[in-house]
């Protein structure tokens, strides 16, 4: 309903009724005049009426949605089903065109401008949550591992030469993955144990590019956010080292964006070294289903590149999810998450501070992990496999177990002690993490289940054996 | 979006691109400007996307969707369940006031239109339909008994002495108690049997006028759509009696609107005699859940006293399941289904004889029933009883088997052979409609199953008894 | 999916996986199964999962969505429009056979099942809210407005001769409406006026008995929630009456299902004396749409007669949002929410206390209402008719402001100071209420405005009017 | 609602009503069962409930929505917007694991259960399309160009010094994009005109071969669905050069699973020499939106290893679009779209000769393409360039304009003629395409447009120009 619209509506209501009404949708319209000026994220939430009647608006944009249009190409946006179509708002063109994931399509004005819209808000939310340098941010419709790769391969391109790339060590596989799918092989670089933690090995790093020869070095890829007792990789460090030595410097921030620890030191790498792109998940920073991943960046023409090497549209579903959702909680309502966050980061960490001690194990001290922490899992012997799929058992997710030992073989490469970061630490350990929406109510039935868990395992002999692989 | 926020457009995506999409929303919103202009049911029906979008932007004018309002009195439209609030798109104060129940609501702007959009959207297809002359239509949310009982309560404040409701017989339950819930006393004159047909008896209602005394009188109720081999009641002869007598003429349209037999009997009545209002389903007439009636006639004085009869607010839900499928079906869409119906008509009619002759039976000539028919089941014996039940377990709805025999107290009425609309017709048989939505498929199925009960009951000596009752 | 399917499910995903995730899914069926078993109100609110599902299951119970079948009937519960059929989660064939709106129907097993679990439900809720002794709750498609008309013309059946409601005065119209709609002439019984409060003048209730004769007397419709300073009415010594003089007892409970003030009143009155039904609106009491209410009482009997009174089928959307709502909150949810009410009254009242004072104006000492107050507005001269669509205009909703003067006819009575409750009420006051729902901030906001549009209108002349009209 | 819950349904209703409502219960969950027991696409699609009931329910067996549950993870499918949610049915965990996007996860039976059939429905669909050999389909949560790329990249980890790919030419972006997106080197293999056809130039592609080395060659890049005039790769010849020289074949067939042409030149080619893999779009192919591609083959062991090399966990919106369109669908509502479209060509290709001539213009001959089809334009000089953004400004969606002159780098590649898919084709030429979804109304309409557009083109000096951009 237009201006034109309303001024029959006092045909059909008292005017003074309508005049409210109208005042009413304009509030509605404002916000989204202020999102179409300003491309900011609004300070406070959105009413869910507002986005979707923004959404359908937008939607009416794009050429499968004209009225009176006709198609005869081979890609039109048709869809079949009723349930479909509803579920993506009417919008089927994805993002993108085969140039580029982030460029404006002509069939889809409405799908253009929310993806946009959506790159514009989540550049916002970095610079708001301590990334202000960032000067470009593109929602990828990927897994974070894919965009990573698109980065390495985007870097590739320049350098052409160069095979490898220095991976202080993670035990991801997806991490590992991104570098060998890209045809590339990964230097690994073993931490080092500094008290607890599993830290950075700057020198073995060093000695790494010296060994290989910059050139030959596509980038660094370093990463935040991790498992306890890993901790961020010492970006200030590696940032140094790469600008001094000309290698393209890749940092994996995983779910980095929801802890201002890892942002902090991406800002201030940033600032002092080199840091080509940081890239992130949606799912695991933005409360959104799994499917997208951002990269971001102080280059925008290198963001731009590495856009421009996703051959094809993708899928808009991740821009979409991420828009509804920052509109709905705003900047205060993702600032109130963070800061609880950070709250139940301490709780958890009180709690299985206490029931480490309850059964005689640490809780180890890895202070540079701001998300993840262990406790030793030393006195329960050859029982330890069996305690996480136990806890899986009884409905608690996310918690790991890891046994420092074995061997084993990840997208072709030997590993020691696979899934624990290290060759040689010294303790088997128990894993929990205070993310991004852990409640207290989590936290609590957590620590309440592990207690019976460590209780049971204690007492058994260890001749059951667990079918569950909870540890991916 | 509006205007102001389209400018903006350009700074986002290509300004062609942009201009498309602003022009294809503009579309949209000329669908709506001009349905708020003229209140006329649209030549075409809607994209289901502007429908939506409509209905989003009116419910914005509700009081319970004003982003800044503060609520403390004890009926602000909250709603708890989000489940809730979506299905009724962020509606929920209903329509009416406590005085009227089609006046518009000062806290709900949006509602308030919904509803008169809705009654003018009904008014213009009753006119379409066949019935020019009709002044005012008001969708009521309530069953047509109830709203046939609201009639007669508006008719009863200006006859306070009147206690009786002249009623031709017709069998149905909600007939009958919308007189007697009223507290009024039905006079029901018995049907003359016209060859297979049940007629109204012109002459009896004329005797039982001048035995009751037309000052007792509220009003005659007459039927039209009904179950054959019942036929339409004569209205028009009914018409011309009550304005020469000064008697108000309740007319129960039921399922009527679908058939312009129907429609024209009443046009004809309404300008010839006496009409003061007649009643129809929602349900039955424009296919959505059960819920609301239409009341209309010529004086729209009336039709408005009828509607604030009603004590209290009532639902939205029929008003807007109403605009929803007439703005989603247009003129074209609806008139479409009336004629696809007159088809089926002559195809079940068809069907019907040839499967009545193969046993035996025949098809009751009813020509002035334009959706009912009946075929026969004198043949049958003591099985006849069992045959609705087989039909429905083969999961044939709608079909109605009819004995005539037996009495039966109803509303504290004894009826003889109740069902049959009549004390001695001379047939048993099996009713079967082609009404507004019903298939060639429907009908071919039903032929098939009810070739195969038939075939099985003959073969049958009866004993089985049947539980599911299944006319109702 | 059922066993059979699940036992397939290994051949698609690892056994342990499958197996947690059969296990999660018989968590929610086993909610279902209780509710099944038990109709109780659950105690702790189901996940909305659970409920769509439980709607989806139940939906494909009704004819109209069985696979196979076929319709030659006039009303089959055909849907055209699919946006339409989703908000109604495929039912279509409403609640009610056409001789009882609380009767299952054939074709709808599954809206029949939600609409007797609906009124487990409520009749649980209203145990469990303090009356215990309530034995049949019935919810109807229809505003209590409606609701109470069906329970007097249901009393009118067994007093045929008996054309008189006493009614304590309460200035709304829908409740004078429901006895003059019925064909029934209101006596109108004027308050007392004690202390700030206007109570029941039990006095001249038995008066106006002796005077009309009890026989003559259909029933004595009294009311619990009202606008202060009007208070619950005196239900003990009316019912005590009514049990003496051998008349039936109609309670308006409005919105009194949330105060449990009123239920106790309604609870000792049954118990002592008689009170055949009580009435209240879904819509006020349970935050859904407006659209439907709760008739219910001791006698089984009597409320089955009053349901066998509604004509015809109607709307389950009532039913639903009831069912939905109850099932998302659980009885501990809606305790809760009853329990911030009185939290949030209390709050009302001193906050209210504080302004009025600070006008020179007072907080009407009105005990006997537990949902509404009022201040007076004594000294704001002709400038008090302003102050309330000052309020709107600044969207505060629900506040009413009263001038006790003037005569008004409404449904045809005669009435001094309409809106007032009583001829000769001494102050012009403005009211609030807490209703359930009401939040600290809606307090707080208005508060706020109050106080702003007070200081205003003192400095005014009084001389521009308003043209919103704000008390229904 | 399982049986444990149906048995207390005969207190609440009667039981012949239950048993009709369980029977029809268990009609559904058939459906359920059978494709559980069966994973192969139904022969007639489900009704749009028992979807949603499916998904609903599957949905429970995510740990997310694990009734009981804690996480205390980083990645625990939190999902702050109910919006959100519910478009994604309460699913958030994406597909796969980070080691394949084809594994099952543990904390996602539901998901992975969906993931599961979705592929095996797809794998049913292509078997019965014309590709009985097929063995594995994997649908990637990609664009067909980045499908194209993972399996490049798939297969460079075995041929590892190799830096070539093989490509017949088709100027799509997204094509290019893929190979040099890899970091490989695409060796453009021009086409050969032949009669009017762009044929693939199987000499020119066998010098090539001879002069890179087959062990320096990735793969040949062949497609097959494109813009005439250039005609589907000749497969079979292609594909039994790869086999003789053992070099990989990597088949493009973007929307070719909706044209028996294609695939039986796949299948042949399959059968007679060596395809590898042949990759195709979600949105084209099946209605859906943008977002998803399938990746098919004879050999499991690859296809998995393809599915394997994207790192990480992916969206599963694709899956689920492709499987709720399947379902509702069927495979003979997927035939019967198969078979309008091809009629739909015909019809196309009957009124685009006839315009064409009408304009002195000629149908370019192109039976070897049996999707688009190509209109010359060679008498409208200059003004050819206007006539694709005068046919968009009328809202013709698809077709192309195509000027067959210029320079132009494309992904660092000079291209002569870019988007004409030759160096010297004679003609300047306008593209339609009977693709499925398109409709006779579709055609008529464009054909009504270019009518127009044509005849204004011819009065134009040219002198205006357009701005919008339509070939992609």
């Amino acid at each position: 309903m237009n201006s034109d619209s309303e001024k029959f509506l006092s045909k059909l209501i008292p005017e003074s009724y309508a005049r409210m009404g109208i005042e009413s949708r304009r509030t509605h319209q404002n916000l989204i005049r202020q999102l179409m000026e300003q491309r900011k994220l609004p300070a406070n939430g959105w009413p869910v009426k507002t986005i979707e009647s923004f959404l359908s608006e937008v939607s009416l944009m794009d050429s499968n949605n004209f009225v009176d249009r006709c198609g005869v190409g081979e890609r039109e946006g048709r869809v079949i089903s009723d349930l479909v179509a509803k579920r993506h708002f009417g919008l089927s063109h994805g993002i993108g065109r085969s140039g580029d994931i982030s460029a404006p399509q002509p069939k889809a004005a409405g799908s253009s401008l929310l993806s946009q819209i959506a790159n514009s808000l989540v550049l916002d939310l970095l610079k708001a949550m301590g990334l202000p340098t960032t000067k470009a941010a593109v929602i990828i419709p990927c897994a974070t591992g894919m965009s990573l790769m698109l980065c390495i391969l985007a870097l590739r391109r320049k350098r052409s030469t160069a095979n490898y790339v220095l991976f202080p060590r993670i035990d991801q596989k997806s991490c590992v993955k991104s570098i060998v799918s890209a045809g590339l092989e990964p230097i690994i670089v073993e931490p080092t144990i500094s008290g607890d933690e599993l830290c950075t090995n700057i020198d073995l790093l060093k000695k790494n590019i010296e060994e290989y020869g910059s050139d030959n070095i596509v980038c660094v890829m370093s990463t935040t956010s991790c498992f306890a007792p890993r901790v961020n990789d010492n970006l200030i460090e590696i940032s140094k080292l790469c600008a001094a030595m000309k290698i393209p410097h890749v940092v994996n921030n995983a779910y980095g964006l929801q802890c201002t620890k890892c942002l902090h030191q991406i800002e201030q790498a940033t600032r002092i070294g080199r840091v080509d792109v940081f890239v992130q998940s949606t799912d695991k920073n933005l409360l959104v289903p799994v499917g997208g991943s951002i990269i971001a960046g102080i280059d925008r023409c290198f963001i731009q590149t590495v856009s421009s090497t996703y051959p094809g549209r993708g899928s808009s579903t991740p821009s979409i999810d991420v828009l509804i959702t920052l509109l709905q909680i705003g900047k205060e309502g993702y600032l109130k998450l963070v800061a609880e966050r950070k709250e139940i980061y301490i709780y958890l960490k009180e709690k299985l501070n206490e029931i480490s001690m309850k059964y005689g194990e640490k809780l180890l001290k890895t202070t540079h992990n701001g998300i993840s922490m262990a406790m030793t899992l030393n006195s329960f012997g050859s029982n330890v496999t069996e305690i996480g799929s136990m806890l899986y058992k009884r409905l608690v997710c996310g918690s790991r177990v890891v046994l420092c030992q074995g061997q084993k073989e990840v997208c072709g490469i030997n590993y020691t002690a696979w899934g624990s970061h290290c060759n040689n630490y010294p303790h088997n350990y128990l894993t929990a993490a205070a993310a991004l929406g852990t409640s207290k109510t989590d936290v609590d039935v957590f620590i309440q289940r592990l207690d019976k868990v460590l209780t049971k395992s204690r007492g058994q002999n260890g001749s059951r054996k667990e079918e569950v692989q909870t540890n991916e």
